[in-house]
């Protein structure tokens, strides 16, 4: 491998050349109701008389996030907090296309939502399906109709599998949907078979699924680590990776890949480098105790390899540098990373100095190949 | 740092020098009752009568071990599982100094027990802190009374922190006691100020804590990963670095090594290469976010490499060797792991074969000096 410099990568809004080729997927851009109630028209009557009365009672975790709702600092201009020129600033599609879009050249951006991750620990299913399903219309309408360079990950609530597989059955086939959305708070690990149907429906329309964080500790999920509630909001960022490994671990142990054996996953927002160490855990592990879950038939980490993509974002920075390449090296990242911004959040990265320099396959491969083989494009 | 090569670790007793300083401290030796009943004498007379209508109600969290009843193949000798020679194979004062202690010259054994590390999600603390007394008393007598090489991190149950304090405060200044011993299974995650008052007193003995693996999903313990119950045991497996990481960031993001400054935490069994990583995105987001919790006043990092130290077993075994120092360095193995042999289960690890050959300081720190600074031996 080459070795770590500090030139940045050069993406091609860098460069100055033509575009030859899909360059930059990013598999990680929040767009987001600039207030919930332009949801509103997308809903039936008895939902809108509710959700007069009493707000949309999407349950929230109780954790403050950082200041000015979260959004970059940089694109706040310094306006009120809670004013509609810093929320526009974050959440309107003209600033994503000018700072973002087009000033990084970016060929495909994953609109991943953000307002419906808690619908599915929301206690009543129709109601969550509900709002899914208007929170992907609004999405078509609102956002898809206006540049081609989005697909987006459809709002899915679980709670009731019969009801995600009809939503499912009703956009999948949309030419902008790539996959469905699902928060990593969860009261049951995604390999369970609660879920299964949804992954079938998911199989059969050819389009993955998509788990980024979200309503952990929030309505039924449960407490967000496998020892009860932490205290602060930096407790519950570090949370992301133990739920993320539950997951996987659960998708594996399950057997849902030689269930659905084109199925895949992508973990986004939980860190990387819980990867190695979890591969070689569960390879050995399997090796004694393979007798217990006989239809996991191979390595778990051959399943990891083929079917679990993890986002870039936020990249843990060694602190030895040097260490990055080793680390990437071990996670397979060529097979297994793919790049993610997280728009238009504080702790975004940007595609040019998030990473340093690194071999060309494997830039290709983190930055565009690994996604256009997991969402199609 | 030295390549790694073939040539096993060479303990002392493989040497046939004689022994010149303290070489091997295993920090993780299980000592277990044959039976349940033998108790019963340390346990007063309202609890004998219960136990003899109920039996001892010790919480379980309902996935299978391995074969044997999760005790070394290679000691059952055949024997019928559930047979008196199978089970004292393992259990047994004699076949331990046979089998371990004097086969690889061990210079001190941390008896970490098992049998009561579910006592702290029984619902009746005052229940709980009874089989805790009587478990550290059988233990003295019946054990530490046998073989100077022998430490013990005494049972502790949490339910309720003030009895938990009157035991550490009756036997903690005891030659033998080096730790007070938890399960990662918790309610709350340890840096939860609920636990408090039980650091102080630690502190107060100097004495550490040392958390294994148990009661995870079992009785008042909640679900042991932050998405709910996994369905397999090999999945409880992977769910132990999850639980440390949200003990590990709990300690640290609570400021417990700020109010209690001479405490140290060992995290037994739980895997090791969760650790770097961790570090990382713990630095990285402190940095961001420290506003929120002030206490915090250092990188995380520097809590991590003072005051947690991780056990060496199971070791994850890297796909490509090579990786493995890389791993021991970001992980500042030098400062933080210990060795384990977590004798006599099966996936156990012996001191001569677990690592390759190490640089003679790695070697030295994790085979005996971190441990002797942990415990004060």
């Amino acid at each position: 491998m080459a070795a770590i410099g500090t030139r940045p990568v050069s993406a091609p809004g860098w460069t100055g050349q033509p575009r030859t080729d899909v360059a930059i997927v990013d598999c990680d851009v929040h767009h987001s109701l600039t207030k919930n109630e332009d949801l509103l028209p997308y809903l039936s009557r008895v939902y809108r008389e509710r959700v007069a009365d009493y707000g949309f009672l999407l349950p929230g975790s109780g954790y403050f996030n950082a200041p000015k709702r979260a959004v970059r600092p940089d694109l706040s201009d310094g306006c009120d907090v809670n004013g509609d020129a810093a929320r526009k600033r974050g959440t309107s599609y003209e600033s994503l296309r000018e700072v973002h879009l087009d000033l990084w050249n970016v060929d495909y951006a994953i609109l991943t939502g953000g307002n419906m991750y808690s619908a599915g620990v929301i206690p009543d299913p129709e109601y969550a399906s509900a709002l899914c399903r208007a929170f992907n219309d609004w999405t078509i309408e609102n956002w898809i109709a206006k540049d081609s360079r989005f697909k987006m990950t459809m709002a899915i609530a679980t709670s009731d599998p019969r009801l995600a597989v009809q939503e499912i059955d009703r956009i999948a086939d949309h030419p902008a949907v790539v996959g469905i959305q699902l928060p990593t708070g969860a009261r049951l690990p995604y390999g369970n078979r609660f879920y299964h149907p949804i992954w079938e429906a998911c199989e059969r329309h050819g389009i993955a699924v998509s788990v980024h964080p979200g309503a952990e500790g929030a309505g039924m999920a449960g407490p967000p680590t496998g020892v009860g509630y932490p205290t602060y909001y930096l407790e519950t960022r570090l949370a992301r990776p133990q739920m993320a490994m539950a997951h996987c671990v659960s998708l594996i142990c399950e057997g849902v890949f030689e269930r659905f054996p084109r199925l895949k996953f992508a973990f986004v927002e939980v860190d990387q480098f819980w990867v190695p160490g979890l591969m070689w855990h569960l390879d050995a592990d399997w090796k004694s105790l393979r007798d217990q879950t006989p239809w996991v038939k191979r390595l778990p980490s051959e399943y990891f390899r083929e079917h679990i993509r993890i986002g870039s974002q936020p990249l843990e920075e060694p602190e030895q540098p040097e260490h990055l390449l080793t680390m990437l090296e071990a996670m397979h990242a060529d097979e297994t990373l793919i790049y993610c911004s997280d728009w238009p959040h504080w702790d975004w990265d940007d595609p040019a100095t998030t990473f340093p320099r690194l071999p060309e396959h494997l830039h290709r491969r983190i930055f565009a190949d690994n996604a256009r083989e997991l969402f199609n494009l």
